[in-house]
C-alpha cells in the first residue's frame, strides 16, 4: 500500500485516480480513507499469520524456509486476503477461519509468483520491489520454495484450527485445489506462455485471465459462503462480482504493463510488449482497454446490492481496482 | 514392474535377489509371484484411476494436461500406492477411498519427480525409460504440470468421492500436505540441495532420506489408519514399518546409482558419483550400505506382527525393496 495520489489530490495513498487513468471516481476522500486503513489492517493481520504459519528457519533444510519466507513476508498488497476476508464478513464468519483461509490463499498465490518468475517462465529480476527469489536464492531454491508454499496452504485450510466443521475445511480446501489446478489458475499461466508464440483472441485472452487471476480472486470472494454454507444467491452474487473484478483488474495490469511506473509497481514494466504478447492493450488498445476495465468494475458492485451497505468497502475495491498504479 | 530375474532362476519378474544384490531372500516363488501379480493390479488399477482424474486435454490450454497426463501415465512402480492400498486393508477400509488416495499419492509423487529432473535440479533426461517432461515439452510447462498434478491430489481427496466422513478427508488431505512439504519431501530435497555442496554426516543423510523419500512412505503406510480412525498400536506399527522401508529403499536407491544398470532403471546413472554428492554408498561403502539396507528391511518386518498374516504382502515389499534393480 505504497501508493500514493501525486495528481488527483494531496493526500498520501488517496484512491483517486491517477491523471492517466481518467476514470470518474468517488470523491469522497473519508470513503478512500476507510478503505486503505481496511486494507492495510488485513495486510499486517496476513503478514503476521503467515510468519506464524511459515516454519522457521532450522535443520539442514533452513535455506528453505528462509525463501520461503522472503517470498511470503516481503509486502504486497494481499488484494485477494483482503476479499475473503471482507466478504466473509458479509455472512458472519468466525474471523479467524477467515484469517487462516486468507493465508493459505496468499501462499497459493505467492508460490505462483515465485515460479512465474522463473527464467524458464517470465524471468522477471525485480518483484514487490525486491529482488525475485530465484535472483535471491537460486532456481532450484524458488522451485522448491513455491512447492512448499503451496503444500502449505493445504496444510493450514485442512487443520482443525481453521474450521470446527471438518465439512468446510474438506470443501474449502477442494476449492481452492481447483482454482489453483489445470482448470484455474495453472491453467491459466499455460495459456499465457502459448499466446506468446500466438496472436490470440480476445476470447482466449479472457479466458485465461478467468483461470490465471480470476479463479483464485473467485475462491476468495467465495470461501466465506463455504464456510456459512450460504444459499445459491448469495454465491451467484460473490461469484457475479469476483468474476468481472478479476477481469477488470487483469485489465488494468495489462495497462499498468504497457504504461505504469517501474518503481511505483515494484516489478519490470514492458516485458508483455517486448515479448509480442497479446494482451488486452494489444487487443483494444489502451482507451479500449480501459473503459472495458470501467464498464467490469460497475457490473462487479452491481452484483453486490443484495447485501446493501455491508458491502460498501467490497464495492470500494473496484473503484480501487480501477485507480491503481502498482 | 519390467523387473526380470536374469541370473537366480529363471522365471520372468521372480523376486529372487540379483547377483550383485548378495542378499538372502525368499526362495518361495510362489511368494514372490503372489506379491508381483499384486503389485502389476494395483499399478494397472491407479493408472486407470489417474487417466480418469486428470483432465484431458481440451482447449487453449491442452498442453499442460497433455504433460501431466505424460508424466503421471508414463509407468512407474507404483510402489507407494501399493502400500497405500495394502496398509488399508489390513484394517478393512473401503477399495475405492483406498484407490483414490493412492491417485492423489501418486500425483504428489509424480510432480516431484518431474521438479526434480529440472535442469536447476538434477536435470536429467530420462525418467522411466521416456524423456523427463521438460525434454518432452519444456522447462516452463514441465514446471506448470507440475504445480497442477500437486494441486490435483488435493482436489482429488477433498472431493466427497473419496470418504464419506469429511473428517477422514480433511485429515488426510492434511497430512499429504505436511509429507509433501517444507518440513516432508520438499525439506527433504532442500537438504539434497545442499548436500552437493557439503561433505554431509550420515545423520544429515538419514534426515534427509527421512523427509525427500520417508515421509510419503509414512503417508502411504498412516493413510487407510487416519480413514479407519486407528489406535495408537496400529499407528506406531504402521509408522515403524514405514519408516524402516522408507530408508531402507533410499539406501538401495544410493547403491543402484552407483551401480546400477541404466537400461533397467530407465533413468540416468551415476549421477551422484559425477556430482561428488553424499550418498550412503560414499559413507558406508557399498558393502555397509547394503547391510544397513538389510537390517532395516528386516526391522520394517517386525513392526507388521502385529497384522500377523495378513501383511504378508507388505513383509514382502521389504524384501521387494532390497533386491530391486530398478
Amino acid at each position: 500500500m505504497a501508493d500514493v495520489c501525486s495528481d488527483a489530490c494531496a493526500e498520501p495513498a488517496c484512491f483517486q485516480p491517477p491523471h492517466h487513468a481518467s476514470i470518474p471516481l468517488t470523491n469522497d476522500h473519508a470513503l478512500a480513507s476507510e478503505l486503505e486503513t481496511a486494507l492495510e489492517e488485513t495486510a499486517d493481520r496476513v503478514t503476521v499469520a503467515l510468519d506464524a504459519l511459515i516454519p522457521r528457519p532450522d535443520g539442514p533444510e533452513s535455506r528453505l524456509m528462509s525463501a520461503m519466507r522472503y517470498a511470503a513476508l516481503g509486502g504486497g498488497k494481499r488484494m485477494r486476503p483482503f476479499l475473503v476476508v471482507q466478504a466473509g464478513r458479509l455472512l458472519d464468519v468466525d474471523e479467524r477461519a477467515l484469517l487462516r483461509v486468507a493465508a493459505a490463499l496468499e501462499c497459493v498465490h505467492t508460490y505462483s509468483l515465485v515460479h512465474d518468475d522463473l527464467p524458464c517462465m517470465d524471468d522477471d529480476d525485480l518483484r514487490r520491489g525486491r529482488p525475485t527469489v530465484h535472483r535471491a536464492y537460486d532456481e532450484a531454491m524458488a522451485v522448491l520454495a513455491g512447492d512448499g508454499l503451496l503444500a502449505l496452504a493445504f496444510e493450514i485450510v485442512c487443520h482443525a484450527d481453521t474450521h470446527p466443521d471438518p465439512r468446510a475445511r474438506s470443501e474449502v480446501a477442494r476449492r481452492l485445489a481447483v482454482a489453483a489446478g489445470a482448470r484455474g489458475m495453472v491453467g491459466g499461466q499455460a495459456i499465457d506462455l502459448e499466446s506468446e508464440r500466438l496472436n490470440v483472441e480476445v476470447s482466449v485472452l479472457t479466458r485465461m485471465h478467468r483461470l490465471k487471476t480470476g479463479a483464485l480472486i473467485t475462491f476468495a470472494c467465495e470461501a466465506g459462503a463455504v464456510m456459512a454454507r450460504a444459499g445459491d444467491d448469495v454465491f451467484s452474487a460473490l461469484n457475479g462480482f469476483a468474476h468481472d473484478l478479476g477481469l477488470a483488474y487483469q485489465i488494468v495490469d495489462d495497462i499498468l504493463d504497457a504504461e505504469g511506473d517501474e518503481d511505483a509497481l515494484g516489478k519490470s514494466v514492458g516485458k508483455d510488449a517486448e515479448r509480442g504478447k497479446s494482451t488486452f492493450v494489444t487487443a483494444l488498445g489502451v482507451d479500449g482497454a480501459r473503459e472495458q476495465a470501467r464498464l467490469l468494475a460497475a457490473q462487479a458492485k452491481s452484483h453486490l446490492d443484495l447485501f446493501g451497505e455491508r458491502a460498501t468497502l467490497l464495492t470500494q475495491v473496484a473503484d480501487y481496482v480501477l485507480a491503481r498504479r502498482s
